[in-house]
């Protein structure tokens, strides 16, 4: 169940399909920058994937009861088996995907260090900011890609939104102390601040994903469009909180 | 791939099934204490596999290597996935899964605690021998249970195995300096002790189990039975680790 999602599902079927989205990945690929910014995102979310996991088998501990810790072990086996698969596609298409995940290491180790929750609420709130912004991000992305890489992205979106259950848990704490409600909107702000800054670090190093972002290579999306994306993201986290509660 | 696995394979198939063995769960479970010991070992066995999922997620952050951290997170969500397995279960026979699990939690919890692996050697080894008591176990009690029940317990039992990457890495690190052998053999027996201690102290608390396990309405084990089991599983342990380069 996702409480509020991306209303505009216009990026899973574009209406017109030219360029790169029309192509499949043999095709694409025949373009070496092309086919490095997908190793790179496909790089990216792999190690995401796996960072992901790991932070929820922790938060798992914060718990308070085993019907909670159940539900937040059974989104970070949903998280590794994403991995697995954005893993296998690595493999297939010839990339080692250790060395593909490696450049993206430092940015999601460092947004979940300085992201640890210090109770079990932070924990949900990060976990339902994080699935939902992940999702965002994979269905703006998807237009930009090659129907085969597309096809994977959206069936590794397809199956998330396992963070449906933290939104209730969440209103019940707020419900019960609306104090509750300024602490973790402050928490929701830090969380995308954070994204952001680790998400500008990745763009600025990593040149062929980048261009693929701002058009070099793809749909003709150019700088500003990136930044509309991500306005777009921002902006769809922002009436996600709200609705949660969570105003500034 | 497993190492070296109990030979005995005689439990999955009684050679003579009789009593509670030759019945299924509708006819076996018309006994309450039947019932309850059944209920008692699914709980003890799912909140099992959730506590090692936990610990295996959280030992995958010791990973030299992503390739490593993802072998561990594998096994960790196939720990999952046995949990699932077995809370479907207790739901389905109309018990309530988190009630069930929580006589065992202290005992599962105090195992982890006492056990917590200083690096990743010893989280592998913990994983190897948690993996290979805990099919052993399985494979011992399975002759014990109706015939639902042992078909459900052999079915998690056929999916585990994960550790057998651990060998490789053990004996390689075994080869590269001897001494880790000694560090590794005290740190094997330490397991081992603490998951007999706690095993006794469950024992100790579950009448309807323990009675199961000493035969009182199963087929006709004696005390002296459950302590040769015990001593099959300690001395397949130790020929596992003796195999390992883990002799005394």
């Amino acid at each position: 169940m996702r409480f509020m999602t991306t209303p505009d599902h216009a990026a899973e079927t574009p209406a017109e399909s030219t360029g790169v989205a029309a192509q499949d990945w043999d095709r694409a690929s025949a373009d070496p920058q092309y086919r490095a910014a997908v190793v790179d995102l496909l790089g990216a979310l792999a190690y995401g994937e796996l960072a992901a996991f790991e932070r929820l088998a922790e938060d798992a501990k914060l718990a308070p009861t085993l019907a909670d810790k159940a539900a937040l072990a059974k989104m970070a086996s949903a998280e590794f088996h994403h991995f697995e698969r954005l893993r296998d596609r690595l493999a297939a298409i010839g990339a080692e995907p250790t060395e593909s995940m490696q450049p993206f290491v430092a940015a999601l180790d460092g947004f979940h260090r300085q992201t640890a929750p210090s109770d079990w609420l932070e924990g949900l709130v990060k976990a339902y900011v994080g699935d939902s912004i992940a999702s965002d991000f994979y269905r703006e992305v998807a237009a930009r890609l090659d129907r085969d890489t597309r096809a994977l992205v959206l069936a590794v979106l397809d199956d998330t939104g396992h963070a449906g259950f933290a939104i209730e848990k969440v209103r019940a704490a707020i419900d019960a102390d609306p104090r509750v409600g300024g602490r973790l909107a402050l928490w929701a702000r830090r969380l995308m601040g954070e994204a952001l800054s680790q998400s500008q670090r990745v763009v600025a190093e990593r040149d062929a994903l980048s261009t693929m972002l701002v058009g070099g290579v793809a749909d003709g999306f150019d700088l500003a469009e990136v930044g509309r994306m991500f306005s777009r993201i921002t902006e769809a986290h922002t009436k996600r909180m709200a609705a949660l509660g969570l105003a500034a």
